[in-house]
């Protein structure tokens, strides 16, 4: 099996020969080759030029046997596309000049046609597509409506959301129309990316863990769930992620999706035991950039819990962080597929 | 029944005629009294001089019917008295100026006898017992070993705890001999303040939900648990608290505790079926810092959630964050308090 095939079987809770692997953020910062490119541009630069992006993409695929790659842009293009000011800031992150405090801000963003307004992120996955040639997997991604509202409310990253959980109970109405708004924009933006190549797409809800399961249920889970339901219809897998969830899992195990996510505060046996679907994860990524030794015992700890059943592929339980060796990455991948290829002998 | 004698009850499972209620961080920069002391003193003064610790103490309890106080100290004070020269940094947090990194820092650290190197905090517990009056429960409290050496590694607050992570993997042993004796001091520090009239104990390991289950339950739980352990001689209830533990619950259900404090990640009625003792929590801080409609709305559903069991302490999932009213704590208590009792009337 190539890559593609081994990831996308496991999507598809089928057999593999070798547990399939990929990073959240495994193009970026840590990578010496990624930061050498920061220097010359902004990361919107990289994230909205379809040459740049396909260039930051494939950097990990050329030191690490990854199972497969992820689409290289940044959860604010379609918040950009929609009207608002949102911008980069260098060690801050995604800043937006006018936070959406009213329904009238609500009202003011616009609708998107991706394929138009975002077509150099097509543009993106279809060069990416070209370049993998059928043997790594290509997925692609957007940010959740909580998520995305909670930036456009909080106008900066927040850890409380003090301001986005003020106006989900304030202004219910306002919240609604925002997220039924941000639902319409994610799914065609999705959609859109399928229609390009990509052969799996991930929604990103990185946030939703610090809801409580009261407000996750009554004002965010509706939306992510139709998302969802209405990217059935392009038969690629998707994905699920979001962070910290372990007392989310018994609504995230009743969304319509074919992989839910988990990150690694949880035990991956005992996660397995709530959600119906194939998982993915759950390395912590603070182990991979502390220790060569503590990933591989974590790794095999890992594959140990999931105990040779289908349906797994390996992922951190959130980004790699910047101060992570590539080492420490090549051994994780490697470490991956082959304990894995000797579970799979031996069950054979 | 009054408000020591309604906490005490809801710690031993037993009736009480409403739920009790206390809130982490209830003395502190929400109050406009608090901060106008600070104007005057720097945190480590107000924590080490008795007068100004218990005139913190007190200034909730005269705003709000609050069931309990609780000592105000800061969790860095037994690190100080090991020898460490950690600082409280205004807008950062504690911070050392040379953290630990070796077996060597690790003997530096001096063994500490709370009675006489922690005398200034014994004095505020017992002038805070004064004047409690037997009417309101006194909890003493103290850091937990991992998030001390957390702060004792790291050199400064961490979102990531990599270097935590790190020295735990790659120096076992210096990691090992760190947490026995941080436990030894913990132990000691909260012994004493029984002695000095606290009416219950609480453990904070405010991060702990950050470790995987796999290193919490290798290199924090037997600390924890030794603790406990070595706390349940006093005779008095011992709370254990800290977040994000949704995923840590199989296993701090097994901790040698009365009460376990919950964060408002996970539904409290979930939480209590796998947790034997009473519980702690849940209310999110955010709520109550952003909406007076949503505490209220919030603190009914956590009380409906909760059923009339006995063996619920009613508090925020975390600390009182600066940005709250001190118009929504005080609904919030009386909310508590009215609601509850017309739950125990039905019963009854």
């Amino acid at each position: 099996m190539n890559g593609r095939e081994r990831f996308l079987a496991a999507c598809r809770n089928q057999p593999v020969d070798a547990t399939p692997v990929w990073l959240m953020r495994q193009a970026g910062r840590y990578l010496p080759e990624y930061r050498e490119l920061r220097k010359k541009h902004p990361i919107l630069e990289l994230a909205t030029t379809p040459d740049l992006a396909v260039e930051v993409a494939l950097q990990p695929l050329r030191r690490f046997d990854l199972d497969a790659s992820i689409l290289f842009a940044d959860i604010v293009l379609p918040l950009r596309a929609m009207g608002s000011d949102v911008d980069l800031v260098d060690s801050i992150g995604p800043v937006v000049a006018q936070p959406i405090r009213t329904e009238a801000h609500v009202d003011a963003l616009s609708p998107v046609r991706s394929r138009n307004d975002l077509s150099f992120v097509m543009e993106a996955v279809r060069n990416l597509k070209g370049e993998l040639r059928g043997e790594r997997a290509l997925i692609g991604f957007s940010g959740a409506p909580f998520t995305l509202a909670s930036y456009l409310i909080e106008g900066k990253p927040s850890r409380e959301f003090i301001e986005a959980k003020r106006f989900m109970h304030e202004q219910p109405d306002a919240w609604h129309r925002l997220m039924a708004k941000l639902a319409d924009v994610v799914t065609d933006y999705l959609q859109e990316q399928v229609r390009a190549g990509a052969d799996a797409v991930q929604l990103f809800d990185s946030w939703a863990g610090h809801l409580s399961p009261a407000d996750y249920a009554s004002h965010v889970a509706p939306y992510t769930q139709r998302i969802l339901r209405d990217l059935r219809s392009t038969g690629v897998p998707r994905i699920h992620f979001a962070t910290p969830t372990s007392g989310l899992l018994p609504q995230l195990a009743k969304l319509d999706c074919e992989v839910q996510g988990l990150d690694w505060r949880i035990d991956l046996d005992a996660a397995r035991k709530q959600v119906p679907t194939p998982v993915q994860g759950n390395l912590d990524p603070a182990i991979l950039a502390s220790s060569a030794t503590a990933t591989a015992a974590a790794t095999h700890g890992i594959l140990a819990a999931n105990a040779g059943r289908a349906g797994h592929i390996f992922n951190l339980g959130h980004g790699v962080l910047p101060e992570t060796p590539p080492e420490n990455v090549a051994l994780l991948v490697k470490t991956v597929h082959e304990a894995s290829r000797t579970v799979a002998k031996v069950a054979a």
